[in-house]
């Protein structure tokens, strides 16, 4: 937690204004996490606000979401005054798999441990104000299982958990096994079970090359809400071979081909993802970001040959 | 042509059998060039088969299609022993663009001279046995003319060459610009001006990362012929930033998330892959290529470690 106690504080001592406000998630893993997350969170706050926000009352944001990790069904905190209103919001996230040999690898416990072991933490989360998200992790395949998940367990899982308390599901093809039919067949099982697609959020990996084709699956079902990550970044310790998240960029491209706004700027995109991949020494693995560089650069030097 | 003569030369001098029979396209450039081509089969001919293959008399092939620049509608040319029935097959190429700016600047001539040029190539060429495909490029992108490049061009086109005794049609996506709506847009179009799926292949190149979107929309179209390259090789020189033909082993993985038989072998398509973009010097662009091959080292680390 060292390290993402760092960043809160970081990001409280200065929060940064956007006209789509950011919406940051913190992973916690329980609820010790959470009491030091509630920790950094009081020790911010200097006097002139409530000691936490104080909860949520309905959703009244009208801003498109953002699209790099965001919820689109965005609860705003209500804030105490209007200069704070484009102020971050910060979540409370945590991590559950849809297998039992994942479930034990990854966070060294069975599928309902760690249920029981997220009740208290999802409770005191909302008690406090602060949504919760919740990933379902390799819920299209696992590297110990294979492809097949059933999705009935993921869907089981996904009941369960917003029956908790949880605001939204973030159902992740974790090792990027996910294929068409599948990714359908999971989304009818989800709807099958009550699921709402407004309660859900889709977190594709591009491993096999098959996220944006997955995405058009999601978007054809109706789900609004997914993931990504600028440059491609990311990837999974336990899943070995795993690339990082579809790049925010790729997908970008691809909503908005279809006319989907998302509020955000390719050209802009493309150039922080090359820079963010480059300060950590690795290329960008978005290929609409290289292409919209590349082509930028055309027009850049055409002008100056001119 | 000293390049393609002599891979034309090794190819016949042992030809490669394979269950499907492999087909080569040889792409010409214009009547000369097709003199080339026949004069280097007429000397590999010793006296034991007629100077050129006869014409084709119909389909006849029950094979799966060989995925990689082969047509799924194989012209099967008459054998005269049963040794040689899974012998390559052989077919002329030619390549047109769907913008006179890259006609211009590719060809050095207008689409209409193009046209004209290709004409007695086109009649020549069938009438010495050999199928024609003809490649539309730029189809939905061009570099100096956008991405709006007009669908009712390209079914104009599409239907004079087919109009010529052209077999089959590529339509390419050379920049990679081609988004789902317009993939789609064109095919209707291609539809009513009465160009049949069976006479189409589709050309995607994997720039934007939207070749796997276009080819879902492809396939629901009706297409069953669809155009890769291993390892993601390829490229364009006249179309700045372009990167290959989608890959192979992606394209594979799809299909086969599908449903849809190749007849090929991803692992195997994947090994290959990995081998021939090391001997260039390149790297893979295919990420289900690459992910195949992490999958298959790590079952083989474990058995190992066992």
């Amino acid at each position: 937690m060292a390290s993402s106690d760092r960043i809160l504080r970081n990001v409280l001592a200065s929060e940064p204004q956007s006209p789509i406000p950011i919406t940051y998630q913190w992973l916690l893993p329980n609820t010790r996490g959470l009491e030091n997350f509630f920790a950094v969170h009081h020790s911010n706050d200097k006097g002139n606000k409530p000691p936490y926000p104080t909860p949520p009352s309905s959703p009244i944001s009208e801003s498109p979401p953002a699209t790099n990790n965001s919820s689109q069904d965005v609860k705003t905190a209500p804030s105490t005054t209007s200069e704070t209103s484009n102020a971050p919001r910060h979540e409370v996230s945590i991590f559950m798999a849809a297998t039992e040999s994942f479930s034990k690898r990854n966070t060294n416990c069975s599928i309902a441990e760690s249920l029981e072991r997220f009740r208290p933490l999802i409770t005191s989360s909302r008690d406090n104000g602060f949504s919760v998200r919740a990933y379902i992790s390799v819920a299209l395949g696992c590297p110990f299982e294979g492809p097949d998940v059933d999705p009935h367990k993921v869907a089981e899982l996904a009941a369960t958990l917003l029956e908790m308390g949880a605001d939204e599901i973030s159902v992740a093809d974790t090792t990027g096994m996910g294929t068409a039919p599948r990714t359908r067949d999971l989304l009818k099982t989800l709807s099958s079970a009550g699921i709402q697609n407004a309660d859900l959020a889709l977190h594709f990996h591009d491993t096999f090359g098959q996220a944006l084709v997955n995405t058009l699956v999601g978007l054809e079902h109706g789900v609004r809400t997914f993931d990504s990550a600028i440059g491609g970044l990311g990837g999974c310790p336990y899943s070995p071979g795993a690339t990082g998240n579809v790049a925010t960029e790729d997908l970008v491209y691809l909503l908005h081909s279809l006319g989907i706004e998302t509020g955000t700027d390719l050209k802009e995109l493309s150039s922080i993802g090359a820079w963010i991949t480059g300060e950590l020494g690795l290329g960008s693995q978005s290929r609409a970001g290289k292409a919209t560089l590349a082509n930028l650069k055309r027009i850049r030097d055409e002008a100056a040959g001119q």
